[in-house]
Order: structure tokens, then C-alpha cells, then sequence
């Protein structure tokens, strides 16, 4: 891209690049951040390949969107609050029509989650979108995966399976799976292409909550990463899994389950509470923390679909 | 890559980060890092996609190296201290070989810069490889390419257009091109693959560069973002340019002056220091700052080039 490729950053994306932590933005060798004094940075980077990690037809602006969001979700884990990103773009062309749908995207997400973006390379290569966010903790809390405790309730953010079936809607399998046709396929198709990262829950959850992951490969891969982490066995009671009333409508009820417990993509928060503590609003418990390794989740689901994770 | 990408990033990357910055490393949603008061963050990313950064038949080990050192340079070219990098990382298939050879690059260059690894993301896709670097700055200091003051001499740290010869080597372009052979194909494929960020100067010239900028792209290319950045003209006289013995045995001199003036890839620090001020030791004045804008160079071969940049 060379000569082109400073133009085309600044051009779409320069006005996206001023927050309170931002002392330097877009164009110089870095950006510089300023936390508040005792502020700890959170950070984590995360790449989608396109055909990989979102169909070939998808909407520019909604992977704009979608980027960030799935970055923002792994501060909300922690409980970060956000602070910046930072983008790397590879693009076999230059396109114009392109970069400016995607940055629209962009820029709808940089204003939902209070991330500014402060830097980025674009680069001629296969569409590979790749986010790096940067949040603020207290000097001494965190959310972490390894602290899950015995005896406490397993809660969850909201509905699951949602990201799953929205990607079924979108790859055009909905038709058939549901009464009342395609009255649901709209909400499916949004909570694919733009999940609400919780990042309001987990800076809440920081005082509260032993152990946080959020759920981006499904509810039993990632409950079993916090099981391994802390050491401990994590209960799942599939009844009280929450299911929209779109996954409740689905013929298949079985398949709405599976989603649910495996199909990934939902990017709720997964946590650990301790038995008795209020359970926030919206959120769910879906059952317990024993002694013991692994997940387990009563379910002839589970047996069937032969789960590698555990 | 799903169930053993986190066996693959375990296995290979997870004894590569700790460091003094380091709270929290790879395996949870976020890396947490913890600056010394008073401690702004510096950070920037890049990307190098297969057969568009390196050739395709470049040894992992090389790359791994190489990938670190070329974000590190923006690091020195800001003055920041390294504290801490992430690898978005995009592979074709879980090549086990492939991945423990890279990653003893990587190793090797966390432990040369001092940037331990603390996140990833290993995700299939076409050859890409991503790094975050993030340093520390000082509250008041830093090296920007905006404060270049009209009188200031124009320096660089070290000699130029090793990178591109580097490459040409590496291309099989070398023969016939050198007096005497193949003696300094080693040392040119060294200078391409493994650059050496100066890090440490970056870090020394905070209290007396005005403005400070890393040579990627060619020195035409980046002294003109210095100089529109700062609102002057840079004076190069290409007679000064420090060229390596094996530039300077290169039959073709003007092919020489020709990869040295925007062959680019050399990582070496293009900066302005106040008149009179001593130039660091192993750096070379080769230029001024004067009023005006865009940067000139007398040289035939300059409008031979036709350069696109200003």
C-alpha cells in the first residue's frame, strides 16, 4: 500500500483517535497513553481472517463493529475500564468504498465502548482485521479466570447461543429452523455481527465477582478454562441456562441448547459469585463451583455431540 | 485453530513472559502491566504479511526476530523504554515445526529488547504476523517528529541501505552486483532480517533530539514526514550519508546511494539535534533543518528515481 497508505489512515481514521488517557494519537512512531495515577494497564489483542472468523460477504461496517467489540469484551473479563486501541488492517486493495464502510463501523464502536483509536498499520495482505485494546484496573483488582472459589454460584450475563444461531441466519440456514418464519432473524443477525461486550457488568463485577471469563468459544470451553485455572469443577444445570425468545422459538430445542453450551460467539460474561451475593440485573445463575475438575453439565446434549474440550 | 491453539501458545510462547512491568502474562482475557509513577505508555503496532514483507521462503527463526525488532524501532524511535509486546499471529496450518522454530526468533528478540510476550492470538489464516509493542515514556518526554527547529542538524545512527541490499540478497540478486564476491552476503542478509532498533539511543537522545523518527519506508520517505510533521525543510547532502563496507564495495554506486536514500528497511533513527550539540557516538550529521517544507537532496540520482513522496 505504501505511498497510499498514510492518506487513507488519516483520511478515515484520525478523527477517531481523541480520549481523556490520549496524550498522542495517530501519527507519529507511537501513541501515548497516560493512565491515572495507581491505574494498572489491561490488555489483550485479537485477530479475525476473513472466511475464517466471519463470512466473505459480511458488510464492512459490521466487521468494523464487530472487531472492536470482540476486543472490548476480553477488558470487560477483566473488568478494565476501556481506554484505547489500536488497529492493524491487512487489505488486498486500497478500496475506498471499502475503508470508508468499514470505518463507519469503526467509529459507531469506537463511541459505544469509549475507545479511541490511537494508532494502526495498514497493509496490503489477505483481509485480516486485527484489534488491540487497552483498559485501566485499580492498582489491586482484577477479574481474574483463577479464582473461582468453592460453594460459589456460576452466573452468566445474558442469553446464550444467540452468536451461534446468528451465524446460522446469516450463512442462510434459518429457513425452517423456526416458527414464524424469519421474524428473528434480524435480532440473530445483529447479536452475530454486533455483540455487546459487558463492560459496564465487569467494572461493576470487580468488587464482587472471584473469577470472570468471557464467552467467545462457547459456555463449556470457557467455563472449563476458568475450572482449570482455579482449580476447581464447575456445575452447568442446562434448565436454567437463559435462551432468548429467539432460541426459545427454535423447532430444534436441541440444537438451541448446543448453541448455547458450545456454539461460541455470544461475548457475555461467564462468572463466579459468592454463594449468597445479590445476582446483578440481567444476569443469571446457571449453577454452582465444586470440588473437583472440568465442567459438568447434566445433559444428553453434551454426551451426544462429543465435546473435546474436557 | 480452535481446541489446540492455546496448547500451541502455551507450549512455545508462555516462558517468555516475565518481566520487571509484568503483573499478569499470557492465559487469561487480558495481560495487565504496571508502569513506575509518573510513567506514560508508549505503544505502537505492525504487520508483516508472507510475500509482502518477506519472502515466502524466509526461515521462521528470522522472522520471529524479525518481527519484533521492526516494532521495537518505533519504541526507539520515540525514546520509550520496551516494556512488553503481544503477537497476533495467523498461520495456514498448526505447523509444530514451523511454530518452535519461529519462536525461538521470538526468543531470542524478547530477550535481545527486553519485551516479554504477554498475549497472543494464533489464529488460521493466511501467513500474517502481528506485534503490539509497549514502552515507557517519561511524564514530560518524548521524541516526536513534530519539533524538528529550523538551524538543527539532520543525523542518522548508522549507515543506510543495508536493508534493501539485505533483501536483494536474499532475493538471489546478489551476484555479479559485488567486487569480490559473496563476503558481505552474510552480513546484508543479517542487516534485513535481524535490525537492530536502537533502543538505546532512541532512549539517550530524549534530552537533546528535537524530533526523531525510525527509517522504514527509505530516509526520503521519513525525513519528509519529520519534515511536514514539524513544518520545515530537511537538507540532505547525500555525499555525508554513512554507507556499510558493503554498500560502498557495490559496483553500482548509484544503486547504492539509491537503496540508501529509499530503499528502506534499516531501523536505523532518523533525528534532529540543536546546532552545536555533540552527535552520539556511531551516529552521522548528513544534513539541516532550514525553513520551507519537504526535503531536498542534491542529487542526480534523486530525479532519476522520480520519487513519488513529495
Amino acid at each position: 500500500m505504501a505511498a497510499g497508505e498514510f492518506d487513507l489512515i488519516y483520511r478515515y481514521f484520525s478523527s477517531l483517535g481523541r480520549g481523556p488517557a490520549v496524550d498522542l494519537s495517530v501519527g507519529d512512531d507511537c501513541a501515548i497513553l497516560k493512565l491515572q495515577p495507581g491505574e494498572r494497564l489491561a490488555t489483550s489483542i485479537d485477530t479475525l481472517v476473513e472466511a475464517v472468523h466471519f463470512p466473505a460477504e459480511a458488510f464492512p461496517e459490521d466487521l468494523g463493529f464487530r472487531a472492536v467489540a470482540v476486543a472490548a469484551s476480553d477488558l470487560a473479563a477483566m473488568g478494565a475500564k476501556p481506554v484505547a486501541m489500536t488497529l492493524a488492517l491487512s487489505l488486498p486493495e486500497p478500496d475506498e468504498l471499502w475503508l470508508h464502510t468499514f470505518s463507519e463501523g469503526l467509529a459507531a464502536a469506537v463511541k459505544a465502548f469509549d475507545l479511541p483509536l490511537v494508532g494502526g498499520d495498514t497493509t496490503k495482505g489477505p483481509l485480516t482485521i486485527t484489534v488491540q485494546v487497552m483498559g485501566a484496573l485499580p492498582a489491586d483488582k482484577a477479574l481474574l479466570r483463577s479464582a473461582a472459589q468453592v460453594g460459589d454460584m456460576l452466573c452468566v450475563s445474558g442469553p446464550l447461543g444467540d452468536g451461534a444461531a446468528g451465524l446460522s441466519v446469516v450463512q442462510g440456514e434459518w429457513e425452517g429452523r423456526w416458527q414464524g418464519g424469519a421474524q428473528f432473524a434480524d435480532y440473530l443477525e445483529q447479536r452475530y455481527y454486533r455483540p455487546s461486550p459487558r463492560l459496564a457488568l465487569g467494572q461493576q463485577l470487580l468488587g464482587s465477582a472471584t473469577a470472570a471469563i468471557d464467552i467467545s468459544d462457547g459456555l463449556l470451553a470457557d467455563a472449563g478454562h476458568i475450572a482449570a485455572a482455579s482449580g476447581v469443577k464447575l456445575v452447568i444445570e442446562p434448565e436454567l441456562i437463559p435462551l432468548s425468545a429467539a432460541l426459545a422459538a427454535l423447532k430444534d430445542r436441541e440444537q438451541a441448547l448446543r448453541w448455547a453450551l458450545s456454539g461460541g460467539d455470544d461475548y457475555e460474561l461467564c462468572f463466579c459469585l459468592p454463594s449468597g451475593s445479590p445476582v446483578p440485573k440481567g444476569c443469571t445463575r446457571i449453577g454452582q463451583v465444586v470440588a473437583g475438575e472440568g465442567v459438568e453439565c447434566n445433559s444428553s446434549v453434551i454426551s451426544q455431540a462429543g465435546y473435546q474440550h474436557f
